[in-house]
Parts: structure tokens; C-alpha cells; sequence
């Protein structure tokens, strides 16, 4: 039976998940994989959560040092977040010769190589399958069963949150702002909603998820991202009348004309095994040259979930030689020669309000033609009270900068038609 | 720069894409893993298959000696399926030192721990992630990522065959009879269906599959097998009004009172994510006690799918000092604490023929209580030419021996209502 020490940094919603698995489970791992894997300190200041768990006084500590100079530490779990402390604590943990598993994205996305290449010199693991995803096993699946497939492209909802609200917004109706209060009050938003419905989050997750799938560092600051914040109702119900549901995506994919990385609210059509990934959960669905299509779905955030991945982790790195570094980290910036596509290719949604007189429709599928857009859909409802009518059309494939002249050229008419939505078809 | 010499034991379908697999991509494994993968040789007498994949004539050998006593192979891939001559071959290899990497379901599911004692003892590796599901990660997923919890269930859709001919029933209509012959024509069916449409194809890898969720060997013998020959597309029709898809779903269970083990068409709820898994696609259902629900889906077969389980293995033991074993595999027979369920749990479909007397959906349903079962949904059908009516009822959950005693009631009742089909309800 091998003895493997743990230190808990942090007892918050993922580090408290984590424990309660840990020790309601330590008999379990004694039978299914030999090991007594026993809480050897937990760096906690907060009374309150330390009660809740029971944590024992003596199991506590007050400082990284005490952490570090334990000897019966053998692996760090980091559940902080953020980049400070965590990025000190767990830089101390690796050259004291720990290995760490972290559930900490902002900080993997943004100083992986610099953990990494630390962990290499001091010849410990850095284990992060629980930054992404939740319990959804996405980067061991990409580590060590895809790595054998060029992967051309990945398409994920990966963050709780936004899904919820724009699940809600489908089924119930209600507005954007509506539906975000209703979720903070139901504690699946925070307080401070940015990081997620404005697709923080979702970059971050990507540069880590995208970095793995094309073999090659990709900065977070390369990722194009817009959330949700100026979804409308009307857009989620004329996208279901033409056969779509509206999602908020990260993308990646990988061709001959380079890189593309965006994070966006985007229609896809609602047969896609990812239309129908509703409320909290999350996924992701990863093309490969030969494997095709996989898609990995589950709860992308949460105590448990989470807590699954870093203890997927522990008893990874307690029973392997390998310590999991990456081929690709050989700078926090982008390699010089991986060459990113801003202008995308994708099809566009585009919902336009005008005066009704004879000849708008025309105009306005004049104008995207003369800028080389074709329409592969259209619906024009009834007039309005207000002598105004909606057309919302979909495009074939074309691209950033047509779609945006196109839309300048319609605003600037003279027959009064005005796009009021645009979004982009998956 | 690490060399790495392969031997392929059959150019089949699955031997066939992983051999494109390698020589495809034998540029990019130097760069993404620093590894020189080179085929050392190939065993096959078909000389068509030999010209087809181009290969050279100084690779092919004749018999596995010459593959054993070849000092440059390393790792050994058999893709010949079935139990003979593939087990006396994998045995020589491990035997002779090489690590062997298998895509044979029915071998491993029947003498895994034989192949995994003789791995052990000479130190070498035995990795099997194509025997399940073709490219979906769902083997290491569990020894990896899961592993940490204690798996509850899994549901899978995990035969491409049976799937195809539910699918095209479902949205074509058509008796099954029609649907295999197309899909035989299409290639989606073997001249001999057996193995697939009675359902041993699917009990093969809910064997292995279930014996690693629980960590204790489910053998193929206690699996209780029901395939899809006699799915009336009456009842396919009938459950999609009641709001089920029919699917041959491979379930395992593990309870406070044994283990549970079935392969057998189901009804599933339609918004249940498995009932949007269509065509030839797979996917498996789990749940853990921390990790939630996890769904992984993706193509089930084909060349190149299981092509790419294959090569991720090929890598993962050429990258990993671990060896896979588990840690369950003590026998080829199930642990004598290892308690199976016989009597299962569920609810059921029941579609009814009888004659349009007064109270007859007042007697089924009677004749139903005094067993204990209770009616979820029902639906009487106007009566036929015949004079007949069709009746349809969801049970709640009640049992096997309940649900066939009240069905022998029924039949033998003296107001000619006879029961045409049962289904189970996932």
C-alpha cells in the first residue's frame, strides 16, 4: 500500500468538494488502487469553513511554508483561483519538489509554462484536467486518447452560468437581465456576473482546451470573445422558428489558413448533439482526422464535479511515472510561426427592422449580394402596429468583414431598414 | 528522440485504418511526441490487403514467430478479432517482452485476466481502449479520470449496427426485417447478423465496460441478452407518442443489493441525451457519486475511429511507465461477494390486444394491481375493423417476476386481452 500525503490550499466550493470526496472515499481508494491517501494539512483562515468540514485543528495551517515543509506531503491540490497567492503557493509547492493539481484556469491559462517548465526542473507533476470542464474528462481524453488524430477543430459550451440563463431564456422567456437575477438569486451566477456571461471564463478554458488540440500555445489574448449580455429574447425565438438554438460557443479550429479561437453567442441547429446540452451542463465536441466526431458531456463546474477531476488527478499522479507535461509549452506567447485568422468564416444571422414599402426585401438581399453574401433563409413576419416589419435572414458561409460591410451598406440606406441583430451560425 | 517498432496482426478494417493511421501521421508523432513510430511488420496471408495498404514486401511476415523474435518491435497491435488463432498470439508476444495494444472485445472480454497475468509477468503492457466503443474515450475515462468515484451506473448505446436499424425504423418506418436487409446492402450489417442484432456484440463490452465502472470482473455469462430481432415498428411508433425513443441499451448497475448487468432493446425517455444518439453513433451514460452524470459519444466502429483508440494507446505506452493493469482482474470468474441481481428493477411498456368489450382497460389494469404494478401513462386506441382494440401502458417501477406473472393473468383472462409486446423502460 503506497501512503500519499495531500495539502488542500483553499476550503471554498471546489477545495471543500474535494475534501469531502478525499475522506469519505479513503477506504475505497485503499481497496481499488492500494493507496492510503491521507489529508495531511489544509491552509485555511476562515473558522467557518474549516467547521463545516471538521477539519481537525491539527490538519490546519496558516502559511504555504508549513505546507511545503512537510514532509509528508507528497501532492498540493491548488483550489484558490485567481492568480495571487495561488501562482506564489503553488510556484513554492513544485520547487519544494510537490506535485500540484489545480482546479485554477485563469492561472493555467495564463502562467502554464512558467509552472510547468518549474515542475519539469524540480521533477514533480502538474496535473489541471479539473480547470476545465468540471468532471468532464476533456484534457486527459485529448493527453492521452485523440493524440494520435490531428484534431481540426473543437466546439464547446463550457461555462455553467451562461448556459443556464440562455436555457431559461429559451424555455420560460424573459429577458437577459431578468433571467441573470434569477440565476444569481439561485447562486448560479455571482454577484459579479463578468467573468462569465462576459466570456472570461470561456477564453480561459479555450486557450487551455485549444493549446492541447492543435499541439501549440494559444494566448487567451488571441481569443476573439463577446458574451451574452445583448442576447434578445425575439433573436432566441425567430433562431428556434428557422431550426436553431443559440448557444454561447468557444471555437477552435485548425486549417490551412491557420488558427481561429473565438468565444460568441452563436446559433446552431437544433439537431446538433450540442443544441440539446441545456441548463448547467456543459461539453464539447472535438473533431478529429480520425476519429471523427467525439463529444464529452457532463457538469462543467460544482463542488463534486470538480472535486471528481482533482481527485481523478491525485490518483493519476500517485500511480503513474508520468507527469502529464504538455508537448506544446515552450512559451506563455504564441509560437512565431502559428499564424491566427481574425476575419472567420461562418454563416450569419441577421435581423433587420424596416419601414414596410414595397421593394425592402430586394433591397436589402441586393445589398448582401452586391457584397457577395448569398441568403440561404428568410422569414419576413407581418407588419407591426408601427407600420414596421422584421426580416431575419440567414446567410450561406462568408466572412467578418463582408457581413460587416454589408451591414453598413443596409444601415446607410434610405428606405429606413436597420439591422438590429447579428449573430453568428455555427 | 524515442524509436518505437509496431507489429500489426491482421490488415482487416481495424488493422487496415490503424496502419493508415501510422504511416499518415508517422511526420507529425516526431514533432507533437518526440517519438519515431515505424511499422516493423505486418501479419497477413491476403494479398489483396497487402497491395491495397501498399505495403512493402520486406514487412510482411507469415507467422507470429518471426514477429516475437523481432528485436526492433516493441509493441505488438492485434486486430484479428474473435478468440483463435488472436489469443495464442497475443499470449506469444507478451511473452516475448512486447506490450500488446487490442481492438478484440470478445477476447479480452473472455480471458483478460490470462492475457493480463502473462502481462504482468514479463513486464510488459496490455491495453484494450478499442475493445469499447471505437473512438470514444470511455476505458481510460473511467481508469483515469472517473476513478476517483464510485460509478452508480452506465447506460450505453454502445452497437452501431442495432442503432442504425433503430434509427431508420424510427424515422423511415419499415419492419426490421426490411431495415437489416438495407443496412446489410449498405455494409452497416454483416451477411451473419448475429452477433449484433441478438445482442452478444453489446454484452461483450457491457462485460468489460461494467467490470471496470464496479472494480470487480462482470463476466459475459452473467449478463442477461436481449437483442433487437423482434422490435415491432408498432411499438417504436407507440413509444415515441408516449415520449420514448427504442433503443439497445447495455446497462450495468451497482446497488446496496449486488450488481446488475442487461443488454436489451429499452424504452428511453426522448429528452434524455442517449435518445438523441442516432445512426451508427455510440455513446455511454455514467454516473458517479461526485462526478454527476458524464455522457461520451462518438462513432462506435469503423476504421479509423477504432484506428484512433488504437494509436492512442500505441502512444500512451510508449509515452508511460504504467502499464494499465487493473485492479480488479483477479479471475476470469466474477468475486464470490460479487452478488448479481436477476430480478430487475424497472418500469415497462405493454402493449395489449382485446376484444372492445366494456371494462376491459378496467380489468388489465386490475389484473395489473393485484400484482403490485401501478399504471403511469396509458393510451386505448379507437377500435380496428376487426372489432379489436390496442391498448398501451407505462407501468411504474415494479420487477421482472411481478411484470410476468400479470402478464400470464392477462393473457389467461376470459375477455380476450392478450399481450403483443413488453418492453423495459431505462
Amino acid at each position: 500500500m503506497d501512503k500519499v500525503g495531500i495539502a488542500i490550499l483553499g476550503l471554498g466550493v471546489v477545495g471543500g468538494g474535494t475534501y469531502k470526496i478525499l475522506t469519505g472515499h479513503a477506504e475505497d481508494y485503499k481497496k481499488t488502487h492500494n493507496l492510503d491517501i491521507k489529508i495531511e494539512c489544509v491552509l485555511e483562515r476562515n473558522q467557518e469553513r474549516i467547521k463545516k468540514f471538521g477539519v481537525s485543528a491539527g490538519t490546519v495551517v496558516n502559511n504555504i511554508a508549513e505546507v511545503c515543509s512537510n514532509p509528508e506531503v507528497d501532492i498540493v491540490i491548488e483550489t484558490l483561483g485567481g492568480v495571487e497567492p495561488a501562482k506564489s503557493f503553488v510556484l513554492s509547492a513544485l520547487k519544494a519538489g510537490k506535485s500540484v493539481v489545480t482546479s485554477n484556469k485563469e492561472l493555467y491559462c495564463k502562467y502554464g509554462y512558467e509552472l510547468e517548465s518549474t515542475a519539469k526542473k524540480n521533477n514533480c507533476g502538474l496535473f489541471y484536467e479539473a480547470t476545465c470542464v468540471g468532471g468532464v474528462p476533456v484534457i486527459r481524453a485529448m493527453l492521452d486518447n485523440l493524440q494520435g488524430n490531428k484534431i481540426t477543430s473543437l466546439m464547446g459550451i463550457i461555462n455553467g452560468t451562461t448556459n443556464y440563463i440562455l436555457t431559461k431564456m429559451s424555455v420560460c422567456g424573459g429577458s437577459y437581465g431578468e433571467i441573470l437575477k434569477e440565476a444569481q438569486a439561485l447562486g448560479y451566477a455571482e454577484s459579479d456576473p463578468a467573468s462569465d456571461v462576459e466570456g472570461f471564463d470561456s477564453a480561459y478554458k479555450l486557450s487551455i482546451l485549444s493549446s492541447i488540440a492543435f499541439n501549440t500555445k494559444i494566448p487567451y489574448t488571441e481569443i476573439y470573445r463577446e458574451g451574452i449580455t445583448e442576447i434578445d429574447y425575439t433573436d432566441i425565438k425567430y433562431a428556434e422558428k428557422l431550426g436553431f438554438k443559440v448557444k454561447l460557443l468557444a471555437i477552435g479550429k485548425c486549417g490551412d489558413k491557420g488558427i481561429e479561437v473565438r468565444v460568441h453567442p452563436a446559433l446552431i441547429k437544433s439537431d446538433h448533439p450540442l443544441a440539446n446540452v441545456n441548463d448547467s451542463f456543459n461539453a464539447v465536441f472535438i473533431t478529429g482526422d480520425s476519429v471523427g466526431d467525439v463529444m464529452l458531456y457532463g457538469r462543467g463546474a460544482g463542488a463534486l464535479p470538480t472535486g471528481s477531476a482533482i481527485v481523478g488527478d491525485v490518483i493519476y499522479c500517485a500511480t503513474h511515472n508520468n507527469f502529464n507535461y504538455s508537448t506544446f509549452e515552450n512559451t506563455e506567447k504564441a509560437d512565431t510561426a502559428t499564424k491566427f485568422v481574425k476575419n472567420f468564416s461562418s454563416a450569419y444571422y441577421i435581423r433587420i427592422n424596416a419601414t414596410d414599402k414595397a421593394g425592402v426585401l430586394s433591397h436589402v438581399t441586393s445589398v448582401l449580394g452586391k457584397n457577395g453574401i448569398s441568403v440561404a433563409q428568410v422569414i419576413q413576419d407581418s407588419v407591426e402596429t408601427d407600420g414596421n416589419v422584421t426580416i431575419v435572414l440567414i446567410t450561406h458561409k462568408t466572412n467578418e468583414k463582408s457581413v460587416n460591410k454589408a451591414i453598413k451598406d443596409i444601415n446607410s440606406n434610405d428606405i429606413s431598414a436597420k439591422v438590429v441583430s447579428i449573430l453568428r451560425v455555427a
